[in-house]
């Protein structure tokens, strides 16, 4: 068993306001997909993007939007989205704190 | 995109003092893996057993142990714990409310 908190693992840049944490995946043995914890700043946006694997996001903390083909849904402690495979999507966080969320995808890991 | 608040999502009972809920899975088209939330009640305890397929979990809320091989780890909120296939593992709610986490399993959904 391997026990992280995910504080504990180091943040890396993805975009201007937004990190990313590989929390669980391959390095750790983990055969099938891996679990990211993703953080965006106050008025941070990541632009609607496709790609080939799906998501499977909750929502920790914070206030935003995410976007998707049918237009906005809410993202607030205790959703959940499920994005499928090439589906348009984007984020944004419309709160005055962090915006943090659980996502997990299938490998490899796509970027 | 799917939306849905977890707490919308019926609970199932998996043991006395436990609840799970299927929040995104096969139904919802996902096509490799189910992230499902599961909680257990003060005192509640899930023996030790195991299974081919792994575990990626993450606490939500709450105070307890998942045992392992190595011995016992603590979950509280931000703890991440990775559980390969076949490796024998139980949890115990050890806190005065709920213990609730995310945990997400390969399809076919084995029980």
């Amino acid at each position: 068993m391997l026990y992280r908190d995910y504080r504990d693992v180091p943040a890396e840049v993805a975009g201007e306001g937004i990190t990313i944490r590989w929390v669980i995946g391959k390095p750790q043995g983990a055969p099938n997909f891996a679990m990211r914890v993703i953080e965006f700043a106050p008025g941070a946006v990541f632009a609607p993007h496709q790609h080939p694997y799906e998501h499977e996001i909750f929502v920790l903390e914070g206030e935003g939007v995410a976007q998707g083909p049918e237009g906005e849904v809410p993202m607030r402690p205790g959703v959940a989205l499920y994005i499928p495979p090439n589906e348009r999507h984007g984020y944004r966080n419309t709160g005055p704190g962090v915006l943090r969320f659980i996502c997990v995808i299938p490998h490899p890991e796509a970027s």
